[in-house]
């Protein structure tokens, strides 16, 4: 296996004691995490039957009964159980752990002789397994059950998951490939899984079967059309009608320009496919993920970091199309949107990825839990107009207000994954760098330099101060510092030991390269100027015209119709419109920092339409940290403002 | 029979010779007319199949086949009808009318010996007639017979297809009713065809079911859902799904307030519910027209007077909920807007009914028609971006183009009966008063006074004067003649004879009533000032804040990306911006009048988000009128635009 140049450390060597992350990993290990395993096993009232247990049950014959569901329930459970992994590496559970062995030890009776792992097919239609790959998501549910084994394997130290999905993923590995049959998925995910797989049991053939499905992808953007023809059968018939862009099938991925169809797939095949040519130095595809992060970035990104601007198909349209009120932005795309980003900063470490990664964590991410945990957000809107019906839009998951379960419920599992492993997402490290590429208190443990030890202090992203203590196993160690400046900041000071740094001097692909012989006990203090800051979209965003949003740090605000009346458009903040940011009030939503904005409201009109525009007049208007809104009822909510 | 205090005129008594609307009228009668014909026996490729006449023939028994296409297709053959009935009244032409005469005959054939007549009930289902009276528009098939027939008597004086349809009438009486079996049509038009067929004939039982039908409307909610469980088969589950509200049976109709459901059915609802109120001086019945009028105009309706905010349903949704690029507005919708002005305009003349019929007349009617007359839209998008997938917006009909044919096509024969029998909206007449409700040049007769005959000539819309050549057959017959003052216009100046009218003196309602001893020869000459107007959305409209709409006279204007670029949003019209109308233009769309405004345009940006909005650079832009939009190729376009 080469070495890489740059990881993130293992999960493991970080402690987080965050101001702001520590209350919503306490809330996923709490609450998500109970919450979901009840879901999971319907024990739940009044929430959607999940009877994900129950079908594996009847899988491994452990019971009578009818497979119920999505083709891809086993996923639900996968991405908890990799939840689960990381939480008892956070902190440990016995009782939880006993939980969680008991349904690996059923996942292993679910499993057919020959490897092959699917609740669905094995309950329900045996005779069909591996006959629709467009849709039937065999390979998705075995790439999340082999991240769960990985990640299981790597808390426990117990290997019978991480066996159970060798075997299935070598079950995969003997049918498809070149000189066998030819196949990619669907939905990918089983590309970046068995890249983790590859990692942790150095199989090479876990590697080539990964770079196989990167490679044959777009070879023949009919393969789903002719697998449905073949098939006499169906299960549905929605996404064959899809074009071969919706699963990324349009375009060898070397040769893909753009970020195109269902939102989610595409950062799953963009992060294993930045993870691929990391490890095999593949500059075409590396150029590839290069030229589509641009557009993702540059065109086709929510300011919350949500992507997918459409519920048909959950896909991206075109350049410059981001409708704040049909916004999709579903909470999977914009965690989707973190794995690439690591994997980016992985293979080439550049600030503008952790900024990113830092957009979408503290704001479209979250945005899809209620602070409690209980209730979940699939689609991530930017406003929200619960006075329309929702067959306004012809959706009815635009209905603002979160949910206990989904019917498809992909959503809360992937955020109690994502964040029980925030950890892995602060810090990589290689070739005598360090790398601190998110602001989030605690510390974290190195091999670098002899060993080294940073422990990290603020209240990120409410205050600007960041202080890092050294603690390297040998004084005096020589290695690198690497604290990101955010794209968004424009003033940082940093000061080690008291003295301050001449940024220009040390500055690299936004990184302050802090290069020295370290003692124990060296700090770094850094202080990020605080401004609320007004926010304009390019011009060719129709749905922002004229509008203007407030950031404050990584935060993005937003303003909600309980406290600045319902009819939001009527509001506007001119251009020289007075902004505060209020202290840090530790009882509203979790502890939040409010803005206080000296704007106008439209005076009321009686004719539809006036040969005048509405007469104004002066009021205050507040904003709260978008991730927290609708936590206080349904309500009319705008991140983007007329101006 | 009761007398109406005021009546619209018959079609034979207007002439029109008009600048605007003539080469409507001729595109009509020589393009759509044929056009339309074609279309109805399938002799039109590349478009979609009508099978209309088709199906006729085995309803007949004249063919063998099978039935295809809508429940509903037979109301097209019937609004063609009654648009031919109306063309041979302009323009005589022994071909078509015995063309329409064998298609007649064909009818009678249809007809079941005991009156009932529906093609694909007779050659599809015949043991299911009348179950489904939810969504399988026997009776809107009924009503639009029935209105055919009743023009056609009126044009040729011919009782044949009128005595099919008292027939077919008759044998729905002697069904529905109080003390017969209960029942109401899904979709509304019996209501006012029944209303037609009374006046024609003089026989009661027509208005007395009519009123039964308004009548037992919303008694029970539930009727149709009923109806539905009632039923062992369906020929569609869609309407089942929908409330009450879609068909206007959410409640009593005199205790509606609001206008909901299906736009084209609400408004032949309330055609119907006013004449009925006028004729049968129903105060309540009145009030409920006139309060949902008001809902309709002063917070569900368009600039360009269409009406439906949503395709789901194609209806109305919540007060100011009015969306440009999503917009429905059905052509028929606009059409129906106009009916309902009309009824409301003859039982109570007020100018507001007229500025409104005006309004949807220049504008959000005839935007369904392409300047040729051969194609058509079904839906009249505010804001159009074919830059988007159709699928963005989860509706194909969005395609910002029109097309030859639909699969269901409501909306082009509704244009020509509607283009066609446009001398009867404009003036109305009993009690001694002469009403001009629009300024379409051409003679009128009226029978008050012992007989006048009235000219007027204008180059309206595109300028302000109006001449009206007064002619009484008695010298010296003393009536009044009612000019309306439009609520568009400022200034208004007029003169009899050279010599000013004071207007505050004469206004009434909104008319200026000139009651005088007319001699032969008498002139009355208007002027209205038509500057270009800037109009503002009342600021509950989301859609519109920080938007201008430009108008001059009755016409909207709109700007299109083919004359301005196809980023139409990254244009802005500055508060104090010059604007000018240009000269009359004869060769541009049919002839137009074209504003060039002093704008603005927002200088291109790298970044999606910055923390400067874009700078801006002068820039000429060009509107030109609403109406004649997407006759130049598919292009951008926007009516709201930001300031």
């Amino acid at each position: 296996m080469p070495e890489k140049t740059n990881s993130f450390i293992p999960l493991k060597s970080v402690k987080i004691q965050d101001t702001f992350f520590t209350p919503v990993q306490r809330v996923v290990m709490d609450t998500m995490i109970p919450y979901q395993e009840k879901a999971l096993h319907d024990e739940i009232p009044d929430i959607k039957k999940s009877h994900v247990i129950h079908n594996l049950r009847i899988a491994a014959g452990d019971e009578e009964g009818k497979y119920y569901g999505r083709v891809f329930q086993d996923s639900d459970l996968a991405k908890w159980l990799e939840a689960v992994a990381y939480s008892l590496t956070l902190k440990p559970d016995p009782e939880l752990e006993k939980r969680a062995d008991d349904i690996i030890d059923l996942i292993g009776r679910a499993q057919q002789p020959d490897g092959y792992l699917n609740s669905y097919f094995t309950a329900a239609e045996p005779e069909h397994r591996w006959q629709n790959l467009t849709d039937c998501h065999e390979m998705y549910c075995a790439g999340h059950m082999t991240e769960a084994a990985v990640a299981y394997y790597q808390a426990t130290g117990k290997r019978k998951f991480l066996d159970i999905c060798c075997r299935l993923c070598d079950h995969i590995d003997r049918r498809f490939g070149k000189g066998k049959i030819t196949g990619i998925p669907g939905h990918e995910e089983i590309e970046l899984a068995l890249m983790r797989l590859y990692r942790v049991t150095g199989e090479e053939r876990y590697l080539k079967l990964a770079m196989y499905f990167i490679d044959e992808r777009g070879q023949d953007p009919e393969f789903f059309h002719k697998e449905a023809a073949a098939r006499s059968w169906s299960r549905t018939d929605y996404m064959d009608k899809m074009p071969p862009s919706y699963m990324q099938n349009h375009a060898p991925v070397r040769e893909q320009k753009t970020v195109e169809g269902h939102a989610v797939r595409c950062m799953y095949l963009l992060t294993a496919a930045a993870d691929i040519a990391a490890v095999t130095d593949d500059k075409a595809l590396m150029d590839a993920c290069r030229t589509m992060w641009d557009n993702m970035v540059d065109r086709r990104m929510y300011i919350t970091g949500g992507i997918g601007s459409t519920a048909y198909g959950e896909a991206f349209t075109v350049d410059y199309d981001l409708p704040n009120d049909t916004a999709y932005a579903e909470t999977c795309a914009a965690v989707g949107v973190c794995f690439f980003a690591r994997k980016m900063l992985e293979a080439e470490p550049q600030s503008r990825y952790a900024d990113i990664m830092e957009r979408a964590l503290y704001n479209g991410t979250i945005s899809g839990m209620q602070l409690d945990g209980t209730k979940f957000f699939y689609i991530n809107q930017l406003e929200a107009n619960p006075d329309l019906p929702s067959t306004a839009y012809g959706e009815e998951e635009y209905t603002p207000q979160r949910i206990g379960w989904y019917d498809c419920a992909c959503c809360p599992p992937n955020l109690a994954r994502l964040m029980t492993s925030l950890g892995t997402y602060a810090w990589s490290s290689g070739r005598n760098i360090i790398y601190s590429h998110l602001f989030i208190g605690g510390t974290a443990k190195f091999d670098e330099a002899g060993g080294v030890e940073i422990s990290l202090e603020t209240r990120y992203p409410w205050e600007g101060e960041v202080l890092y203590t050294v603690k390297p196993s040998e004084p005096g160690a020589e290695f690198t510092l690497a604290v990101r400046h955010p794209g968004w900041c424009d003033s940082m000071e940093i000061k080690i030991n008291g003295e301050p740094v001449d940024e220009k001097a040390v500055i690299k692909d936004g990184y302050l390269m802090l290069q020295r012989k370290w003692q124990p006990g060296d700090r770094v203090s850094c202080r990020m100027a605080m401004p609320v800051r007004r926010v304009y979209a390019n011009p060719m965003v129709r749905a922002d015209v004229g509008c203007v949003a407030l950031m404050r740090g990584p935060v993005v605000y937003a303003f909600e119709g309980i406290d600045n009346g319902e009819a939001l458009q009527t509001l506007r903040i001119p251009r020289d419109a007075e902004i505060k940011a209020l202290p840090y009030d530790p009882d509203l939503l979790r502890g939040v920092v409010v803005l206080e904005v000296a704007g106008r409201r439209k005076n009321e009109m009686k004719d539809l339409y006036a040969g005048a525009p509405a007469g104004e007049e002066e009021v205050t208007l507040k904003a709260i940290p978008y991730y927290a809104w609708c936590n206080r009822g349904m309500t009319h909510m705008r991140v983007w403002m007329p101006e």
